[in-house]
């Protein structure tokens, strides 16, 4: 039976919420098997169904300068990652600090074929429908031009067999569309990209063109150092925006009578935004499935995150990135 | 009298709002000479106050892969450029496209003392009141330490000058707020910052600090290529939120009367937003007062553009500027 690990200890908010989603998913998934990491003292009154393993594994993460004392320290999130070396515990979640999570995966994780780096990747709802990937946001500050090639084809296999369409469209970040604007390794990135019939690929584009309609872009490749500004900056922007308008609304009576009628509509589109619905981050890149969850996570987003993984599973996306990744490598 | 030059042809409208603005802006500085280059043929029906002189330059700027063509290239924007070699000649402004007027300016304008490189200087919109400076938003794609302390400098001279106040706050962005994260250059800019008793130096910030209303940050500081990045992700942030909530509010019958009795209030926010009401950019770091309008600017915001260049002028900031780079270096 395929296992899901999941480290429950490292949450801002302590582990009920992840355990809570834990009992539900596995109730409603008998066909999985859950493996959870955490402080056995404080799950005592929880009754576990029979397709959830508890491991006590009572140490919290401790954030440290030097990323790989991470993996010399004993920890939930250490101990989740180690279980990855059965064959059927295919994939992992959890909440707990990025920097340490990436270089567990990174370093205990086996990569996958023709893959230099893991990148940091999360879905990011579209302008109309959908979410678009972001790759990378933060794992690799200082890119060759092939970790980004490679990040175009894990990115578009990614997409393509989890939305299960054809050839989705595929774009390079970069300061300017003209060929001749960016760094180095973008702008060799470029060009081999443009040679590639596999992929669908767009050209270089601006973070303009990230919510335009028209283009629609599916896959957004960037180094993680400008994935990491562009992600921050649009979740504060957006926030920043919401607020004021929220400020605006409030400032008079007339127009706090028409906040509380367009106060349904606008709820929706909270909706859209809610990192809840949103979901995760993968780490893409590696043989099995990476997946973060924010920080504050409650019961509903990690929910949220378990059938994604349910999803990823089922549609056989790391086969099918193994299998055309080394067909590729053949040709 | 001091003298101030305008590329009115390099505009995506034509010359004429350029020109309307130069003889509203004549007309009530008398005490100013404004030095026009652009077509005759396009203004022969206009009069010209006397504190005009219009020279004829009727070469629109080509763009070009290698930058250092437009030196090579008849153009209005280099003939502007190159009357700044007058000692009375003290600001240029154009709206011509800026990799150009960039290299344009490092290259034929002197740099202030201890000053590498010059930066790309946008003013945005604080979360409250005023503006902030965000520099280099893309002049400098990779840059070293002491390019981002120079920055520093630079940006809390001009805030403290153009603002009447006493030091300013600065921080330098970066990917996380622990000084042990991020790029070489970085981290080092980050310690020698802090050691520099002249400036209110607060620090690494992310994006999410930029708005931060207790932070209330005067000056961030970043690598052209990251500024760049921010400042359109910003900017497509904003304006996709305002269509995603016009979209939410025109969605439904009860919503739409909502929309009509907080319009008032919502206009007040987007006027706040307006970039002609924002202004321009600064080209930092020179010997004159270089400033750049958006590329579709109309008379509102040309005059805005030049009203900021008379305030910049009458607070000498230039030789405050000049003054305390030199003084500093003699410590």
């Amino acid at each position: 039976m395929k296992t899901i690990v999941f480290d429950i200890l490292n949450n801002d908010n302590g582990s009920s919420q992840a355990l809570a989603a834990a009992v539900q998913f596995a109730k409603e998934n008998n066909n999985y098997k859950l493996k959870l990491f955490g402080d056995s003292t404080q799950i005592k009154d929880v009754q576990l169904p029979d397709n959830i393993e508890f491991v006590h594994s009572p140490n919290l993460l401790k954030k440290t300068e030097n990323l790989r004392d991470v993996l010399r320290t004993n920890s939930s999130m250490l101990d989740a990652i180690k279980a990855l070396s059965e064959p059927d515990h295919v994939a992992i979640l959890s909440s707990g600090d990025s920097g340490s999570y990436l270089t567990m995966a990174t370093l205990k994780i086996k990569r996958l074929n023709n893959i230099s780096r893991p990148a940091f990747m999360p879905l990011i709802p579209k302008r109309k429908d959908g979410s678009f990937l972001l790759l990378d946001v933060g794992a690799n500050l200082e890119v060759k031009a092939n970790y980004l090639t490679e990040w175009a084809k894990l990115g578009s296999l990614f997409y393509s067999t989890m939305n299960n369409t054809q050839k989705p469209s595929v774009a390079l970040m970069n300061i300017g569309t003209e060929d001749y604007k960016g760094l180095e390794s973008h702008k060799e990135a470029n060009l081999i990209l443009k040679q590639n019939k596999n992929i669908n690929y767009l050209g270089f584009i601006e973070p303009k063109d990230i919510f335009d309609k028209q283009k629609n872009i599916d896959v957004v490749v960037c180094d993680g150092y400008a994935g990491n500004m562009i992600l921050k900056t649009m979740e504060t922007s957006f926030l920043t925006m919401g607020r004021l308008i929220k400020e605006a609304i409030l400032s008079t009576f007339v127009s706090k009578i028409g906040g509380l009628l367009i106060k349904k509509s606008i709820k929706k589109l909270g909706k859209k935004f809610d990192y809840r619905n949103v979901g995760a981050a993968y780490v893409i890149g590696l043989e099995k499935i990476v997946l973060k969850a924010h920080g504050g996570s409650d019961k509903k987003a990690f929910l949220g995150a378990l059938n994604q993984i349910k999803i990823a599973i089922e549609s056989n996306v790391i086969e099918k990135m193994k299998q055309e990744l080394s067909e590729e490598a053949n040709v």
